[in-house]
């Protein structure tokens, strides 16, 4: 995978460019964020999106944030203080961003004393350290992945958990990209994934650029799918999942995931370990984004689909219980259950 | 239901509009079929769907083709035959279509020997039976459907199995209907369905017409709303039904019967005698259409939504098994399972 360029990133020294994924897959543009609000607004309006990538471009923020800052150590604190608490409300559901911003604040902390232009230098340092360990995680849960995959199978992703969603590789695609070098030939079969098409727009983009024979369907499509014997595996990636393997993915991997259990087809999510929120013990607490119901409504700059003044529902998440997964793919292994009792080892 | 209007047509004398079902929710738009040709083309691009209504439209369509016929009986004969063996391609799935043009034919062919003029008019008169039969058949769908649903319980729906794909009243929201008459206070949650969005532009304009409180989701949030203890029923239609209780109904339907049989929610489907397809053994044998790519490549009148030249696969409708199904209510009453034994007991 040395020559895989797929990222949602473009490092320019310590310029970083963020990939537009809103304007997918008409249109390439790199959005040049010089404020932590253009961070804000990009991971707010799912400009850059996906766990990883999300935590990321929060750690770019925090140091935009006092890149240019003149003045006292305590102000220096209390201004990258507030631009982490400001970052970190971007979006509620996926823990990478909170964990990345923690780990900038902590790698600071633990610095002091120093003075405002090493302080700079280190948090650019850590934010440069997150992604390229990413990449590394990335590159690992691609190999791992890969021992549970072979040659010729149909595997189903739901969303895009892919290189767009990370540093580089992808999380749960990044065998799928491997497979691709190592000729696998696997047959993916891509949700479009309701209401922001992640699945229509970002993975099949994204695997057809990697030369992959990707097959785009409607979300209800699944079952059909399985029950065809088109599927054999299922990889989804994960926002936040919770000490006992109960997983928040985007709206839908749930429902993939009852399904697959009922067709006896393994279902992998994989899961770096900035994902596992040990803190958090089960799914029922992890909040679920709700946004706002024109997504459903109205069609991506299209016209309205639905009634004027229709209800609607949308949750952006959904929580797979920890019995539906038959694997957790992390950088540092494969977990397999009782997850209460094996996630943590990994974290060892 | 004595002052419900809503229908998919409007009956004119011999002069029968139908509501071009491709501009809701927006737009409320006559069609006037003067021909064969405009009534395949109606049903074959979905200005009118939903397999009752397609029977009736197909049932006139019949009289249509031999209307302004003048010379012998062996050449109305000829006509008449040749337009039924053209109007029955127009869609593949839906049993009702073939049905209704075989009781135009054979009701024709039991008349004889009778004038052109006693022909046409006795066609005519057979088409607006199965009109009505229809519109008889969905009320006591809805009476018996009714007993199956308590005041107050969440419904989910799939697809439009409404007014809109019927006389009137429609098959499975027909208890919704005259529940909302009775007082019911239902919540039901409407799925999008993808790709043509049946849910969101049909099922939502006619719930929303009628007064119901509708909930639009996407198909993916069905599992998550289910597990959230929104959904006491599940209700669809159903567009053939095997001796075997097997149904086909749009795709999508079958992951919504899955995810209901894992939360132990009741599944009803709605199937009047006109759709139940004693010669077809099993759901296997039912033929699938598969529509154009196009459908879920391009949004409804939209841009393109993924990449161009992506590999698409969009079956139209897939098959719920039998095991899944909790009742079938038909216009003649409730059936249990086994189906395959009980299913013939409505043909007595």
């Amino acid at each position: 995978m040395n020559t895989f360029e797929i990222s949602p990133f473009r490092l320019e020294g310590d310029v970083w460019l963020i990939l537009d994924q809103t304007r997918l897959p008409g249109t390439e543009v790199y959005l040049r964020p010089e404020t932590k609000e253009d961070i804000w607004h990009a991971i707010n309006t799912l400009q850059v999106r996906g766990a990883p990538a999300i935590g990321i471009a929060a750690a770019y923020g925090l140091w935009l944030s006092v890149k240019d800052f003149t003045g006292s150590m305590e102000e220096f604190a209390k201004t990258l203080q507030a631009a982490k608490d400001y970052l970190v409300t971007a979006r509620p559901t996926a823990v990478n961003l909170a964990w990345a911003l923690e780990r900038m604040w902590n790698t600071w902390r633990k610095s002091q004393p120093c003075d405002i232009i090493t302080s700079k230098d280190l948090l650019f340092a850590e934010a440069k350290k997150i992604y390229e360990e990413d990449v590394a995680a990335c590159k690992a849960m691609g190999e791992y992945g890969l021992t549970l995959l072979k040659p010729g199978m149909g595997i189903l992703t739901h969303c895009n958990a892919g290189a767009l969603a990370t540093s580089k590789y992808g999380t749960c695609l990044a065998p799928i990209h491997l497979g691709q070098e190592r000729g696998y030939n696997f047959h993916v079969f891509s949700d479009e994934t309701r209401p922001l098409l992640q699945g229509a727009r970002l993975t099949c983009w994204e695997l057809q650029k990697s030369g992959v024979d990707v097959t785009l369907i409607c979300d209800n499509m699944a079952a059909s799918a399985m029950k065809q014997g088109k599927i054999d595996a299922v990889v989804v990636g994960c926002d936040r999942m919770a000490a006992n393997g109960d997983g928040a993915n985007k709206i839908g991997t749930f429902g993939v995931a009852v399904l697959a259990k009922e067709y006896g087809i393994p279902f992998y999510m994989y899961v770096p370990t900035s994902t596992i929120d040990l803190s958090t013990s089960t799914g029922a607490d992890i909040h679920i984004e709700e946004r706002n119901g024109e997504e459903i409504h109205k069609l991506w700059y299209a016209e309205d689909m639905a009634p004027a003044g229709i209800k609607t529902w949308n949750p952006a998440f959904d929580v797979t219980d920890a019995k539906y997964i038959t694997a957790v793919i992390t950088e540092k292994g494969i977990v397999r259950p009782p997850y209460t009792e094996n996630l943590p080892k990994v974290f060892k």
